[in-house]
């Protein structure tokens, strides 16, 4: 009903029918969202999570491990592209230590919600206990009823890990059945031969484990900042959030989600493609189209934010433009 | 020499290599353009051209021809999609009467440059003579040097003319060679029959003159908003602006600007694809790279208006982002 009603104050607008193209589509669906004739976004925030993973040990990543506690403390200072794009764009950020291997002072302006001190390595046991992951998912609730009780209504999810590219491959292949080497990629830059390691280290890793219900799949893989994220989706759509999806690592933690939420793609803004092999093929699986296809491999967010502004302006049209009565223009004869 | 120096910037920032992808490039061309390390972009403006085409006799579009001065109007009152959009983004939009066929109250916030009440029915005559085409194109480098004593330094055009895909696809099809079949398109809602119809009326057209001077083939086909876009984009090439190119009447627009000046392009970023038949074709002849693909095709120049903020963000992650250096994050190892 609302969405009809959307759909006839849009092709009623002063433009030639349909010629907003994907706009017109964001504009319905945030209406139907908010079952409104008059959508807001409110708040806009993103939340980067952060975890360290334990498969690094096995090399799959080119940057060290501590790389990840040295990008949160350059969240933390303002430093980093998503900051810079959040500023750009009057998008709230917020980071949170889901499982950062390394001791952050407690009066650093980050959510501290450590639930370890990253995860184990997947080729000698899961990654995470079930409970290590029920009590993330929890946490990431909890973190997203506070940013709605901030009154924010559209929310993004950044991350930062190093090694979690190749969680997120494994979650993929072991999700969408896609063959495994179409999951895996360059990440930060492995390639060449380091990417036949990665994909030979993963191979083994899957074949070491048989997870089938969906806590026990996120347990198998992790990581804290995944799983967290994980309860963070399933919040949002609780709440009737629009939840705007990043890149590769966010796009396979939503396909989590989905397990538990069937319907959360409703909810959801897909952002961008991004350059890591596997994110097509993977928005392809979900049926999504994304916004923007800029060649971005970044994470932390980036893409949502930058995205931002076209959500935006889905919105600002619906809500400002004139109809071609408004403005005593002659529609087609 | 500030390439070297803008990519070794670029590359330095904490991020894997390349990460940022289209922005990256977007980065290191506006870097060029200013000769600067630190770019910024002032007083963006988007300039609407408005004409009418004598060709609109024909039955070329589905709309009557009064929509130009109507559209018109719609801008003045704020009402049309480029308001908004340039409403959104903070930036300044300027509306030409470059020749509609209507009188303006003297009075309208529009910059009043009318050469002629439209143009000829192409069918009959050239559309303007060498003359109106001339002085429209000057006109045109009169509003950019305006634009520039105000403090712009990044600027876009964008067009409003019931029938002028139809003056856009000749135009492509002359300067390019491609088929004119590939040249045509729906334009505001010309489909099956009626785009058969489109595309006879245009054979015809084509088949009746034979101009090959960059001025000639401008007064042929015209119009009067597009001769003047023409003489705008010259002049903001000269001022050494950045140039953000719409869709397809503007990008075919400056097909004809680079008769004029071959290397207007290093100028130029190319906000969108349009889901106007031609237009893909007509940004690969360009070697041109799109940074949206959002099945716009509205015209006014709202495509530009939309890609804004993604070029800011280029310009935002290049002055704002840390170094490795500066945050002391661990480069590749």
């Amino acid at each position: 009903m609302i969405t009809q009603k959307l759909q006839h104050k849009i092709d009623f607008k002063t433009k030639p029918l349909g010629s907003l193209g994907q706009l017109e589509t964001i504009a319905l669906q945030i209406g139907t969202i908010q079952n409104s004739l008059t959508p807001q976004l409110t708040n806009p925030t993103i939340i980067v999570f952060a975890g360290d993973h334990g498969i690094t040990d096995e090399g799959v990543s080119p940057f060290p491990k501590d790389v990840t506690w040295q990008m949160v403390m350059n969240f933390v200072q303002g430093g980093a592209a998503i900051n810079t794009f959040c500023k750009q764009n009057n998008i709230y950020l917020k980071v949170v230590d889901a499982g950062v291997d390394y001791n952050f002072a407690a009066e650093l302006p980050i959510i501290h919600a450590k639930i370890a001190y990253g995860t184990q390595n997947i080729l000698k046991a899961p990654a995470l206990t079930i409970d290590q992951s029920e009590k993330a998912m929890s946490q990431g609730a909890l973190i997203v009823q506070n940013a709605v009780r901030e009154g924010c209504n559209c929310i993004g999810f950044g991350e930062m890990g190093i090694g979690n590219t190749s969680i997120a491959s494994m979650l993929m292949h072991i999700i969408t059945k896609i063959p495994l080497e179409n999951c895996v990629g360059a990440g930060t830059g492995m390639v060449g031969d380091k990417l036949i390691h990665k994909l030979t280290v993963l191979q083994k890793a899957v074949n070491l484990h048989n997870p089938s219900l969906p806590i026990e799949i996120l347990s198998t893989f992790g990581g804290l900042e995944i799983a967290m994220m994980c309860g963070a989706y399933i919040e949002a759509y609780k709440q009737n959030m629009v939840i705007l999806v990043d890149g590769f690592i966010t796009t396979a933690t939503l396909l989590v989600a989905q397990l538990f939420e069937p319907n959360i793609t409703n909810n959801c803004i897909f952002s961008h493609v991004s350059n890591e092999q596997g994110h097509a093929q993977l928005l392809n699986f979900l049926q999504a189209k994304p916004l923007l296809s800029l060649g971005l491999r970044l994470g932390e967010g980036t893409g949502a934010a930058i995205a931002y502004p076209i959500i935006q302006s889905a919105i600002t049209f619906l809500n400002n433009m004139s109809s071609f009565d408004d403005a005593n223009v002659s529609n087609l004869e």
